[in-house]
C-alpha cells in the first residue's frame, strides 16, 4: 500500500510499503476512512525533533476494523471505530483515574497516514459506533481522535465551566478545537488570540466572543482590558513555545488555571515565578480515550462539527503538499483522502 | 518597646525601637498576645535572601486591638483579632476570587515579633472573635495566621478530599500543619516524609498514617510501594528546594495535584518534563484570609490544636536563641512570650 514516510525535515514522501498485519494478540487492523496531518507532525518536519530513521507518519485515525488479534474482545471486523492517538489498555490505575495518556502500557499510534493501520491495545484504545456513520461525519469523527480531544483536554485542564472566561492562546487546529470545547463547556466569554482572518472566522464560528490579534505584552494588555484588569480564570495554551506559555501565564488571573497541550519546546519555568503567579498548571498529552465516547456521541448527534477544522483536502499521494500547506500556514489542517 | 530586628544573616537582635503608630486611616495597632518565628524567616537568616537594611521581623500575629485608623470599621479597640501574614483589602477581584495573597493592595505583614504591631489594611486583613479567647488557645490562634493557613492551602491546592492519599514533603511546621489539614479534609492515607523522631511523632498525632524516613529516589520508591506503584493523588510540597520539589513531583500520580507552599529557592521546571508528568501544579503565598474564619472556629471549638507545633517557648529577649534553635532544627517552631 501507499503510506506517508518522513525521511528528514521537509522530506515527506508517499511510498509503497507492506500492509500492516497483526503482530500481537491485542492488535487490530483497520481500514482508515480518512487520515490527516497533525500540527505536532510539523515539529519533526521543521527540524525541531530528531528523525533518526524513516518514520511512518500519522496518529489520528478512524475507520472500519478488518481483522483483530486473538485477544481482542471489544471490537470486531466490520465495525466502525475511532481511537485515541495515545494507545492505552483502559484498565490500569492511570486509565481508571482518567489519565489514559499515562497508561502503564502506553504507546503512541503511528502509521495512520495510510489506507490501513495496525492499532495496538485495540480493546483499550478503540470505541465502536453502533452502526456505520454517514460519510459526511467522517472528518468530525477523525477529529475526535486527537485534535478535538486535545483541545477538549486543554479546556478541561483549564477548568472551563459554565460562565467562565477563557482565553485560547494559539489559532492552530488544536486552539480552534479549544474554542469549540470551551463553548460546549459553557464559557460565557471566549477570547481567541489570532491574527489570521480565516482562523479568526473559524474561531468565531466555533464560539469565540472576542478576537485579539495582538501578541506578547500587547496581547496580554488586551486580555486585561477585556477582563476589567483581572485576567481570565481559564487559559488554554495550544502552541508550546516559551513565548506562548508566558502569554498564557500572564493572561490568567491569580487562582486561574492554565491547560497546556502544545508540546513544550524550549520552555522552562522559574519556581519563584510560578509561586508569585499563583496559577494552576496542568498539561500533557491529552487522555483522549476518557472523552472518546462522549465526543463521538456529540458528533454522531450532530451537536458539534469539529471536522470544519479541515480546510484542505488532498489525496494521500499529495501528502507532501498537505504538510507544506500547514507548514506555511496556508492550511489549518489537512485531510488526506485515502 | 523591644522588637526583633535582623541585621544580617545569623544576626537577629532584640532591640528598643519606637512603638508603632497609625500611619494610614486603614491601619490598626494591636497588642500581640504572642508571636513566633516562621520557617521563612530562616531564608534571610541563612543568607538565602538579601538583607539590605535592618529589618523588623515577624508576620504572624494575633492579639487585642488598641487603636484603629479613621477609615477602619470592622474591628474596634478591645477586640481580639487574628490576621493573615498577607495583608489584603478583601474587596478586590482577586480577594473575591479567594486569592487574597494576590490582592491588588497586597502587603506583607512585618514587625510582629514585638509586643505591638501596626496592621495595614485592617478591615480586610483582621478577623475578630466574639469574645476574648482563653489563654491556652492563643498558640493555636496564632498558628492560624500563617503556618496553619499555609499548610491548609497546600492541602487545598493539592486537591485533598475525602478518601484521598496525600503525601507531605517536608517535616517543618508547615508540613506538619499540612498533615493536620489533610486529616481534616478527610484524607484516608497521609504519608509524612520525615527522619526526625519528634517531628514523626507530631505528624502521627496530627493524623499521618505512614512515616517515610527515606529521601530522594528512595523516598519516592517507598511512596510508590505504599500506593501499589501508582503514586499519590495529592502531594503537599512544604520546603521549596529543587530536591523537595522533584520528590513531590515524583510522588504524585499522573493527574495528581501538587500544592507547593515552600518559597522556591533555585527551583526550575522544564516544560517538557511537566508535560510528560501530567501533574497539576499550584502554589504560592497562601491566601490565609480565605480560610481565617473557618480555621479560627475550628480552634475556638477545640476541634484542632495546631498550637502543638510550637515546641519551644522563649521570652522576646531571647529571640536570637529562638531563631538558632529552629535553624539547627532543635525546635520545630518557636513561640515568643512578649
Amino acid at each position: 500500500m501507499l503510506a506517508t514516510i518522513m525521511h528528514a525535515p521537509r522530506d515527506v514522501r508517499c511510498e509503497e510499503i507492506a500492509e500492516p498485519r497483526i503482530e500481537k494478540p491485542t492488535d487490530a487492523i483497520i481500514r482508515l476512512s480518512a487520515s490527516c496531518v497533525c500540527g505536532s507532525d510539523l515539529w519533526p518536519y521543521r527540524g525541531a525533533n530528531e528523525i533518526n530513521e524513516p518514520k511512518a507518519m500519522g496518529h489520528e485515525y478512524c475507520g472500519v476494523v478488518v481483522e483483530v488479534g486473538s485477544a481482542v474482545t471489544s471490537v470486531k471486523p466490520g465495525q466502525f471505530v475511532v481511537g485515541s492517538f495515545c494507545l492505552s489498555d483502559n484498565t490500569c490505575p492511570h486509565c481508571k483515574f482518567g489519565f489514559h495518556s499515562s497508561c502503564v502500557q502506553r504507546e503512541i499510534m503511528s502509521g495512520a497516514q495510510a489506507p490501513f493501520a495496525r492499532v495496538p491495545l485495540a480493546d483499550g484504545s478503540l470505541v465502536a459506533t453502533a452502526e456505520l456513520p454517514s460519510d459526511d461525519l467522517i472528518p468530525s469523527l477523525l477529529a475526535v481522535s486527537d485534535v478535538l480531544g486535545t483541545g477538549w483536554f486543554a479546556a478541561d485542564a483549564a477548568g472551563v465551566q459554565e460562565g467562565s472566561t477563557a482565553v485560547v492562546v494559539g489559532d492552530g487546529a488544536v486552539g480552534l478545537m479549544g474554542v469549540l470545547a470551551a463553548k460546549r463547556m459553557g464559557a460565557a466569554r471566549i477570547i481567541a488570540m489570532s491574527r489570521h482572518k480565516t482562523r479568526q472566522d473559524l474561531a468565531l464560528e466555533f464560539g469565540a466572543t472576542d478576537i485579539i490579534s495582538e501578541r506578547g505584552d500587547d496581547g496580554v494588555a488586551r486580555v486585561k482590558q477585556l477582563t476589567n484588569g483581572v485576567g481570565a480564570e481559564s487559559v488554554l495554551e495550544c502552541v508550546g513555545t516559551q513565548e506562548s506559555m508566558s502569554q498564557a501565564m500572564n493572561c490568567a488571573r491569580p487562582g486561574g488555571k492554565i491547560g497546556f497541550v502544545g508540546v513544550p519546546h524550549g520552555v522552562t519555568f522559574d519556581g519563584q515565578y510560578l509561586f508569585r503567579q499563583q496559577k494552576s498548571l496542568l498539561g500533557g498529552a491529552a487522555p483522549v480515550r476518557r472523552y472518546l465516547p462522549y465526543l463521538m456521541d456529540l458528533v454522531l448527534n450532530r451537536e458539534i462539527s469539529p471536522g470544519k477544522v479541515f480546510d484542505l483536502e488532498v489525496p494521500l499521494t499529495d501528502v507532501a503538499e498537505g504538510y507544506r500547506a500547514m507548514d506555511e500556514r496556508r492550511a489549518i489542517k489537512t485531510l488526506l483522502r485515502l
